[in-house]
């Protein structure tokens, strides 16, 4: 009976690319990680660009409404959330409609393709209940979320350096054709905007906002094989390398890149305080490595040293499967939607939210001009 | 269309606690991680020690039946597949039942709480289409499936040492209830049968069957709280030290304990060849680490080094998430049961066999009587 | 001036093999890595079996004896201490003539080949300022310093359980010809004499002796090459696993060998006590591995975790070169020679003794006895 | 007999701080390390700014000549090589009498304190037997000789990018007096020049010269004690991050600092290319990790992987201790100190030379400049 009492989220799914079905496991499997959910969710229907495929993925996974229409998802009043896992280029005309629906909205990063557009999806009035953020799953990962604890504790002081990076090695087979992610004129960046997006937020997260960027892209293959096979020009940045300041003085650099053979799906940082360090890599998600710059030093080592606290999968929520049972990426994914629909379901502002999505929309618009007039540092104007 | 035509295999499952969760996880989850499967599954009923407790999964899993009274399942001709998630106690007499009314049967570890039980229980007669297997799945990790192929490859040459341990700490916690785990009247055994068998199986995978043993147990704590919270004498092995050799001359030690703080679920092996090593750790579930002694040794290194191979999600049938994102431990049962159940589809045996199921048995038997009379070497007597 | 007034320890050194290497280099050493060191030290003679050896080594390193007769070194009025470095076989009679010349003596381990030599030597009379004891170079790593530090402070509570190990991968090749030390007739024993003596030690000194083991020896090349180029039959372990257990109660096992391919110099240790673990290698000799049990465990992994505990090169009387260089192996025989001599220098007791060379000579004459009868466990004898 | 022929080489060491001691302990410990060598080495001379010290100094090390006055050493006739380990603002003025002397000269990083000072002495003309070269002791690490082999082998193909870092924790005590390193009027710059060196030579060496460069300055804090234990404004660079591309236009970043707690002497690099990637860390400098990415890429990993290259103490003419004893931190200088002593007892031109120490000079004025005026990436003038 209490079952039948919970309020059911109702989500129409724009997109079934990769990000598009983590969505719907996320969703599908919150019952069997988190125990006694206040709330059911069920996606109720999917958008593709194929009538053929929205079928068929409906019929897979037990969706009611398969289109090609974003519309009839965005304006069916059987629908709560829209979750927008569409190309970047598509997200701002979207995102207008759905909240202009009043629907709450869930997008996947980035935002937008433009910071102009951004400001403009940020600004946009919500009305009760209507709740919308960002999907920057690597913020709900287990280490990620015991450093923002650690951080927000004092327990590494005042940062003063910061290193984030993000390495994959997709972009040194050439005769890989690019897809959309690797195509400006649908990515709205290269890679500064597909693995960069994460790891600006992030070290946003963690060390608080950049204001002063310098950037310097890099494009090692100047020609590849295209979507239809053919030779192409590389319109985006195959690697980026970024250079900031936060508003509180902390320096580092953030290294994104697609030509890095040897990596697997390398998200990684490291924070420097004046009283502790924080050391994360997302090939170790078992792990946070933390060091206290105030334990005791004394010949023999007295009791410095970097701590691997064993965060592994020891949500605070989580019910399944063993708190000692080594995570994996999928985690991030199933935390951030957890924490989305919770908020949905209780009527209270999401984090990361659009803002947060509007400050990563800058510092990369910002690192690109950078780039372009040789490398000077400059500001990024401020989010509100 | 296709689609409707798909055999479901119809799954009774015997037991909802962390293991049938597991098993309940695995089945619903086989449509997102692997493509275009030539079958459907769905676990129709559960049976549990309350109806309450079953009718609350019936209700939150979706499974239509809901019962106390195990029969109900395996007499039941819309059931295919009976999953056997009891305390080890009770699986001899199910195995019996299930397997005399024609199920395919799927039994978690270990088989029996006696080698006479399960060698009883290995020699029943199967009838067409009918598969039995046992859930060890360990060997359904990446890692552990790339290490086979690679000592099947010859690789690593005759095998000359090994080492295998499993290591957990739930133990040093005095005022924590013993479990049905930690009594040896529900369980049959201590860590030897919890842990060990793992590892013994893994082993016996790998190397090849142990045979002869000599065994040394350990209890740490004599006297602990019970489940009713009373004073209770431990009646199973802490801690158990196994020396052994393989038929082929391989001498080594298998080591378990729940009474090693600083470990979170520590399975872990390292092999030594003639040729080659490898080396694997469950909490680093993504990566095998092989050394390869033919490599050339040279001033300054040479080529000579363990390589750490990069399973991590590189199933070769699975399709979500990306084959580079970091794998835990859920991937073991979900590989396994898709493993088991193409087996059934096929009609084709299915290995780790009920006889699998029989060696562990006798290892773990034989090492305790080795214990009881203070830890002499003797023979596995060998299985067929 | 002061200079000059320091007292001179002059060492006669027996063996110029590579220990007898090490420790003149350590010797020479001590005034780079000690700031004002209270005394000096002199290598004054050497004896090895050749002359034309003994000659050109004292030419090299600035020796004023050279010889190849023992006594020369022994009787000298010009030397203080007897620097034993020669095969385990003769190490006996050479300790007895030491010992009874009023000599200081440094013995290489192990002490003698019988546990009934290394008794008698054990307990010979000692004179006024003879100060004797053993080189257990492993001891003297900054990691173990910590370790031992570390459990002395109570900080991992009672020892329940313990692995040590050393490995090596020189046996599995069947070409190279066996050296003394593969030789029993010279050694006295196998793999368990020249690495299980160090593991055997290391692990008494940190969780206390061993009252109780069993053994299995394994020879996986029964024939090689022997030293003269002929085949000759192994008559020594090539590797050993051994089970004990403590008189406080902790069990564990220790694997010995030279089939290991893949090892280096991998001598290693986990010991988990009831707060805490502890485990190093001495392949990562910078560090200890450090596990506080009774650190806060919260949701998202608290405060728990092994803390990689940063020795490096900070030794409390080290000057030399920064204390956070990485270090090397040599750092333990340079501070295991200079404990020693600061012993003989102050006239004080030395630590590791004699009867701990005698301690780990029962365990392994008890480990082998029990390795000849299948492997029971038997008592280790005490030692005083 | 045949030692009394050898060549010496006679040493005039000027400076006797950490370096100094370093290099005479490297040329003290050559017969140790190295089997016959070709040449006898001896420091006969100490040059340090006070008398006492310099006596000190040699009594203690068994140096002929102590001296304040670094003339008497760079005319003697009875001295070969200067040695140069004073602070950075003396190396010009000593580089150009002891050059002009016509002594061969070793001089410690980095060559000068501006670019202006490095091109002159670059220069300066050599006579025959003349052979000046610098102290980048980290080239010499067995793993960074390693890197630099399969490089030149073509084994990771042609560089894309790198990351190179140096980082330190001394700068975040601010009551730690400053020493002239952290003052730019004495050593010419802050951190990039102590630890920025090391890595622009080591990358230099290791991926070709950097022809671009953009940097970013940073001081922590701002007032810190000077040595006078005086309230003192810091006129130095605590950290340091540099964007670069190198001539085959591979991008990266180099950051040092000493403003990084958890940190030990972590210098490390990563280089990615299109057939490998390479990473070493100083921390573990018994390793190279190595990934071939020309490695199968199969179903559960194939054989792709970093493979962790056993460097350890592998030299090719080292001969002690053993080939698989861990190295430390002092192998670097010991294989500097031979091999450019090797050069001088040849008459053949040593590598690093002078002109390398010009071109370190050059990355780092440039890189200074570009951060005083916004970090905009500016051209290194190339060399020669």
């Amino acid at each position: 009976m209490q079952q039948n009492e919970k309020k059911t989220l109702r989500i129409g799914l724009l997109g079934f690319g990769s990000m598009g079905k983590t969505h719907t496991w996320s969703v599908q499997n919150l019952p069997f990680f988190y125990a006694s959910l206040p709330f059911a969710a069920e996606v109720v229907g999917v958008c593709t660009t194929s009538q053929e495929k929205s079928e068929r993925v409906a019929d897979e996974f037990g969706m009611k409404i398969a289109t090609t229409d974003e519309d009839v998802l965005i304006n069916s009043p059987d629908i709560d959330i829209i979750d927008i896992c569409t190309p970047n280029i598509y997200h701002y005309k979207t995102l207008k409609k759905a909240i202009g629906a009043g629907k709450s909205v869930l997008c996947e990063k980035p935002l937008c393709v433009s910071a102009e557009e951004a400001k403009e999806i940020a600004a946009l009035p919500l009305f009760g209940g209507q709740i919308c953020g960002m999907v920057f799953n690597n913020r709900w990962l287990a280490p990620v979320m015991r450093a923002k604890q650690l951080i927000d504790e004092g327990r590494i002081g005042r940062i003063l350096s910061f290193e984030g990076k993000y390495l994959h090695n997709s972009a040194t087979d050439v005769n890989r054709p690019a897809g959309w992610k690797q195509d400006s004129t649908v990515c709205g960046g290269g890679v500064l905007f597909d693995l960069g997006s994460h790891v600006i937020d992030l070290l946003g997260f963690l060390c608080g906002p950049l204001v002063e960027v310098g950037g310097m892209s890099q494009i090692a293959y100047p020609t590849r094989k295209g979507r239809d096979g053919q030779d192409w020009e590389t319109n985006a940045d195959e690697s980026f390398y970024l250079t900031g300041k936060t508003k509180d003085g902390a320096c580092g650099t953030i290294t994104v890149g697609k030509l890095q053979v040897g990596t697997n799906d390398d998200l990684s940082f490291e924070i420097y305080g004046e009283r502790g360090a924080l050391r994360f890599s997302l090939m170790e998600p078992n792990w946070l490595y933390y060091y206290d710059n105030t334990a005791t030093d004394a010949p023999i080592g007295g009791m410095r040293g970097f701590t691997r606290i064993e965060c592994v999968s020891r949500y605070p929520d989580l019910c399944f499967p063993s708190p000692k049972a080594p995570a994996g990426w999928l985690y991030g994914h199933l935390a951030s939607m957890h924490a989305f629909l919770s908020a949905v379901a209780d009527g209270k502002p999401f984090s990361p939210s659009l803002n947060d999505g509007l400050y990563v929309q800058k510092v990369m618009e910002v690192a690109y001009t950078s780039d372009q007039i040789g490398g000077i540092r400059m500001e990024v104007p401020p989010c509100s």
